[in-house]
């Protein structure tokens, strides 16, 4: 979508012909109308041009705005008109939104649902964050374990269009229980007198969750098995909704941004960064920066011992960065790689011996490539602008990088692995973590090397 | 699957029941047969397992192995075998497979296979990696712009079992131009004799994106519009393949991993870690862990012109590494949230000015709150073991802490966006960037702080 495409509206717009507007937007696929909706900066007109949307495609559009958009058109639409939109709502859709807008929309919403929805939807918001059953929809096809072929496309042609997606069936027993799945490519291929129970999926290629599970989980299957929906049953393995594959995109790009966010030290936040308050975002910051900054109070004590060796040998002083800096780089190389294998399922536990043998075999080289080009840059630098370190310094230096860059890679690869044996989340645990301890170590390393080497 | 399961096969293997053995692996799930293939130790033992798969669903297996396995296999079979494997295989798992494998094992496997094939295979093997020729699919359902319905899904039924996948059917005309797409969801749900060119969807809501085009902006599309397959044509208009939704999933997966590696100052790689060599991670780490190291000369040679004074002064040198950590930690929380908004889309350039003016914002906040627990903690420090930073020092630190986060946030916000502006990576050229230029920053901070406060 252009962004002159957008003018050329908004004029349409100030001279009121919304007959054309009308046409125009009607022609446009339903995230560019709502892109076009969200482009609109005054709240009147944003409802204005909401309303001209034929019925059909109002809620489709609706579900496409952010949550902003979407709270300023149910301020000021009718309770009416509330009650049609949250009819042809989708249930999940439905459920994103009331989770976004504030308490008072969320009462005047589902005061303006009819009874039915109400309680589904009620039932959806109990779900805690995160898990299957809040991201499921309840819109999908179920066709009895009965039926033919021929019936059960019948069937589907009959309900289909309120279905979220049709593309996989799941067959029911009496119980409702998931007893089977059918992709609708495989209903068309086949015979209409062909029995589903002969055709369909089932036992052990029989994927589900249950509305507990984690919602990474759900992704991590739906990626292995290729699927376009995943089937969320309760306890009882009575099927109660599905995960469409759109939503799992969405829930890949979320975990992997949560990860991002917390291998930088912020607090995980589901907000898109521009529609974040000031204030969060500086409370989002200010916990890890604070526990790094205190737990940095280690390295200060282990230089202030350290103070009298620094003044006297001149060079020292002015490598301290640079290890430092080789220590954090070199250890988050390794937990990156690990927090990722981790997360996509590359990396599993009981590989942690493997890893480790494959890390100090590299940063054994790694470090030994470093130091050498270290010991280099120091004679380089003594010998164009007059460095004062002498040879031993040089030696110090350069060991001390060796030695940093083979601790900080096995510290890298140990940490997030312990974080994961412990329940815990290596992207959390392992960013604060190893900065502290490599650099800590590091020093120790360093002042160990020096007392050992330089005669004071 | 359970690796009980698995057990139960080696034994089965052991005793050479191979006939139970093929009854239970087809029961199961593609993935999970792969999985347990990529399990076996032995060679011939993989192979042999391979060989007892009924010949309708080795192909399937056959692309979800890892390129190792694949390898063997190929490398053991017959050319007979070779030959009737990439007829059944999909075309872009065929590709994906000869893209891994070394070079001998392409010419035999291309040896094998009909001129027909190979030709294909070949033409997408000239597409450069990541664009969108090289991810696509030739394998999708094309509909003749004179068809209705009935025809359509008879043509569907005839040819489907081939197409990987029948969900969304593309409309051409006389010249192959992409005219028009409808889901099989509206093909089953309207008339038989309703018109193709009546239902489908075209015009501005026709999306498509060219061979040449970059994977991530197909990525982006489908998410967006939620596409389950995403058309791709050639400069004319005309189609010429497809990728999947299981594909963009791939995709999305893959350029999350790759910022990920590119923040932590990787070279950006796309084997999985375990199965990478020791030669090859070493190096991927070395070039950016030396171009930090050299370019931390830089703060080197900042603290040296300090050094007279770090002397003199009781506990200034002690705080350089909290300083300069806190705001290489400043720096990186707010590049994270700019370059992953920048690779999900939700941030743009031109939202520069009003990033710049909330880091502001939010910098003052943060610097200030850390400044005052800084204060706090060496006081605390001072009292307790006896620390002999003067209020002079304790004063520098806080307000040099203050300072340094501002200065960090407001870097951290604009080399990303500089990096996207001038077309650059924002995720590889950040990492490096912003330690290096925040670091000497930092102590220059400091350094003229002191001087100017503390007297010599």
């Amino acid at each position: 979508m252009e962004e002159k495409d957008f003018e050329r509206y908004y004029s349409l717009i100030e001279t009121n012909q919304l007959k054309q507007l009308k046409n125009e937007l009607t022609e446009m696929a339903y995230p560019d109308i709502a892109e076009f909706i969200m482009s609109i900066e005054d709240e009147k007109t944003v409802v204005k041009v909401f309303r001209i949307l034929p019925k059909d495609i109002s809620a489709d559009v609706f579900a496409y705005l952010d949550s902003d958009s979407q709270e300023i058109i149910v301020r000021l639409i009718t309770d009416r008109e509330i009650e049609r939109l949250m009819d042809d709502l989708y249930v999940d859709d439905a459920v994103d939104f009331l989770e976004e807008v504030p308490a008072n929309v969320v009462r005047r919403v589902l005061a303006n649902t009819d009874r039915e929805t109400r309680e589904i939807i009620n039932r959806f918001l109990k779900y805690p964050e995160n898990c299957a059953g809040s991201v499921m929809t309840i819109e999908m096809v179920e066709l009895h374990d009965r039926l033919t072929v021929g019936e059960a496309i019948k069937n589907i042609r009959r309900t289909g269009v309120d279905k979220e997606t049709i593309y996989t069936c799941y067959v029911i027993d009496d119980k409702r229980h998931l007893v089977g799945t059918i992709p609708l490519r495989r209903l068309i291929l086949n015979d209409e007198d062909e029995y589903l129970t002969d055709i369909m999926s089932d036992d052990e290629q029989l994927i589900s969750v249950t509305t507990m599970d984690d919602q990474e989980d759900v992704a991590a299957l739906a990626k292995k098995y290729d699927l376009l929906s995943v089937p969320v049953v309760d306890r009882e393995n009575r099927l109660v909704g599905i995960i469409t594959i759109d939503d799992i995109v969405d829930i890949i790009d979320e975990e992997a941004t949560e990860d991002f966010e917390k291998m930088a030290n912020l607090r995980p936040s589901d907000d898109e960064y521009l529609k974040t308050k000031v204030l969060k975002l500086a409370k989002n910051r200010i916990p890890w920066l604070m526990v790094l900054m205190i737990s940095s109070t280690l390295t200060g004590q282990i230089i202030e011992g350290f103070e009298s060796k620094l003044a006297a040998v001149a060079g020292l002083t002015a490598c301290i960065p640079m290890l430092m800096g080789t220590g954090g780089n070199s250890g988050s190389q390794v937990s990156t790689l690990i927090i990722r294998g981790l997360a996509l399922g590359e990396i599993k536990v009981k590989d942690y011996f493997k890893v480790l043998w494959k890390e100090i075999r590299v940063s054994i080289m790694v470090g030994f490539a470093l130091g050498v080009v270290n010991a280099l840059r120091m004679f380089i630098l003594r010998s164009t602008i007059g460095n004062d370190a002498s040879n031993s310094v040089i030696l110090v230096v350069s060991l001390s990088v060796w030695c940093v860059v083979i601790v900080a890679k096995i510290m890298g690869c140990t940490l997030p692995i312990i974080a994961k044996l412990l329940k815990l989340d290596p992207a959390m645990m392992t960013g604060p973590m190893i900065s502290t301890v490599v650099d800590a170590i590091s020093l120790l390393i360093y002042f160990t090397l020096a007392n050992a080497i330089i005669p004071f």
